[in-house]
């Protein structure tokens, strides 16, 4: 059984162009394995009567509503205020919010003032939730038999109130939900995949699969249909989760939710191994992308941004001539790029990537979009062609994620999937 | 006068999990400088009825409403039956769309099948907006005095409809949409400018001023009142541009809307000067923010990524008892290495960062968010010291941007921003 959930998002910031709004996609995604689904968002301006009329549309419709933003201790913060009018309940401090708040401030040297004091309100009548990565707690109101979750705009906040209390409370409620898998796979696209899986009936009846395509990775989605009794679906799922592994094998990457960055991080934690890079066209992006995990030191080194002919000549010692002959965006060129960044800084292995990213600099032989990864270690190299048809921040994009793939394979022991 | 418009966007992807909405932000955005806003935003899935009662509801609310998504081949892009059935007129075929398509496809190879055909079909009496990044065309109907305009959910075609057909329309109703004006600022935070600004009292009456702050850059909007006549709205907000470049120098790094990597590339374009990078923290963040640019070969080189400290000495010539005493972290350290990676890279400009990123590895003499950027040139080099409060994520971000200012400060011509 699917149950349908709302989401009303304020701030006038989300609709004059200033912010972004990722709480549909990160609530959306949260709220799916648990057998909830978002049935639809609304955004409106930091305004009471809007609030409160997006609210009570929302309530009318649905037993799950998720408000968030206007919990800040500015003017324009009246989402507290709306809700209280509306539900005719005062606004009452919460003790435990307000001590939470007060080692907070006291912590980072600043004044508890009123306006900051405010944000220890909460909905009389409401469950505070603890903000770790933030001031002002969340909520959970009951209300004529149905849940309101009260959460901070900011991301951060929003994500760990989330983490911390509503998908657990979510969770305990349990009764009813369809059982559900995520798993990710890299190295076979979405349509490889529907033919390993559906065109060859690998799936027993039963189980539908939805695929999320992100550049070089995909995410699956199994769950069974509702008819079935919970005990048959969770050996349905089961079946189908084996019969996938089955058939897509090391192109799984990860049981759960999880980047290709992140999986290659946890291989060569688990490995002992540490990686160096050398980057032509993607500049950096590869070593951005490592680096953006926490606790990287132990397993990058670093690397060169050979970005200039010049530079792969001299930083990375690939011969002039081999240049001139091959071209920087070869085969050869690729194989030396990351011998050497793996020879110079100390590691047990070498990534490197050439390509024409676009929009200009193609040819008829070596067009937009043509590129080399190449990974080095002990034994040697391997490098990789692709051919990626997208815009320059795509074909970006799909060259670290295709090198990444490359890493993760060679470190899954397997051997690595050329094309 | 402010005009007030809504918009409907459709598509269960939207909630699933599985895209991020952009359209919201990207409309905010393109209305404000023509004098319209966003008022709400509402999305829900491929269903025709959820979507004909957002868009009655919109239309009962506002004179202006966004319809996006839902107009492509298969079963279940229903937004154009759901528009119909509500205004109880028929679809016809817009023979100019379906030329286009046919010309379209040819050139792909495809064939033209009947489900990829219907995607020609308009509301009867809507102007067929033709469509140059996909098959699709968007309609603008008009209906009891609103305005709807349909437009197709992937960004790249919603965008061009939206520069091509919209916006210009939009423009040519004019009348009653106060001047605005938006310029950037970097190196001055939000509270800076405000004192600047407005405790200062600088701008002229009528002048209304908005901030839109991102790590590193501060987007700036200037608008008149509305009961100002037109002539004297201009000369107001001519006058309050004119006091603002007074007040705020060089922290304007642009008088649009521009990235601070953007500004830089100009510069460094228009000096026809080069620049190098040495990343310790930001682990090639520098490199892939100035190479996601196209054609950043002209003016960058390349670099180091100098993440663990025997690469500091290895590459980039960091003395070992340098290191020992100053820590990685440190004055001298970021200077050196700014300076070798300008000298080895054969550039004008060698920016280095190194810094302590977190979650992990801070000090109480050197703190998570501590972190030096450099800027070397062949009369030497200057270091900033800076120190981040945020987490890893945002202390990388703010770290890029501090090295960007430093280097369009000094392209700039005028003495740098230290802080």
């Amino acid at each position: 059984v699917t149950r349908a959930a709302e989401l009303v998002a304020t701030g006038e910031e989300l609709l004059n162009g200033k912010s972004l709004n990722t709480h549909a996609r990160e609530l959306g995604r949260a709220l799916w394995p648990l057998g909830w689904e978002l049935a639809r968002e609304t955004t409106v301006p930091d305004d009471r009567a809007a609030i409160a009329d997006a609210v009570r549309q929302a309530c009318a419709r649905v037993g799950l509503v998720f408000v968030t933003g206007g919990l800040g201790p500015t003017e324009d913060d009246v989402t507290r205020e709306a809700l209280g009018d509306w539900l005719r309940r005062p606004l009452v401090e919460d003790a435990a919010a307000l001590e939470a708040m007060r080692r907070r401030y006291r912590t980072a040297g600043r004044e508890m003032t009123p306006s900051r004091r405010s944000q220890a309100r909460i909905v009389a009548g409401a469950a505070a939730l603890p903000n770790r990565a933030g001031a002002a707690p969340g909520q959970r109101i009951a209300w004529e038999g149905k849940t309101l979750f009260v959460l901070p705009g900011p991301p951060n906040e929003f994500r760990a109130i989330l983490d911390d209390h509503v998908l657990p409370w979510l969770a305990a409620q349990g009764g009813g939900a369809a059982p559900r898998r995520i798993f990710m796979v890299a190295g076979l696209g979405e349509s490889d995949v529907r033919e390993r899986l559906e065109a060859a009936h690998t799936l027993p009846p039963g189980v539908a699969i939805a695929y999320c395509a992100a550049p070089g990775q995909l995410e699956i989605r199994l769950r069974t249909a509702a008819e079935l009794s919970d005990a048959e679906a969770r050996a349905r799922l089961e079946q189908a989760w084996q019969q996938a592994r089955a058939a897509l094998g090391k192109h799984i990457y990860a049981a759960e939710r999880r980047s290709l960055a992140e999986a290659v991080a946890q291989e060569l934690r688990t490995a002992g191994k540490t990686v160096a890079v050398a980057e032509s066209c993607t500049g950096g992006l590869l070593g951005a992308r490592l680096t953006d995990l926490p606790g990287s030191s132990t397993w990058f080194r670093g690397g060169f941004l050979a970005y200039a002919n010049e530079l792969k000549e001299n930083l990375l010692g690939v011969p002039a001539d081999l240049l001139e002959r091959e071209g920087a965006v070869s085969d050869p060129v690729a194989r030396r790029m990351a011998e050497t960044a793996r020879a110079r800084c100390g590691a047990d292995y070498g990534l490197a990537i050439t390509g024409i990213a676009g929009p200009d600099g193609g040819t008829a032989e070596k067009p937009v979009g043509l590129v080399f990864i190449a990974l080095a270690d002990a034994n040697g190299a391997e490098v990789v062609r692709a051919h990626f048809p997208g815009d320059r921040a795509t074909n970006r994009e799909w060259s670290v994620q295709r090198a990444l793939d490359l890493l993760r394979v060679r470190l899954a022991g397997a051997p690595a999937a050329v094309g």
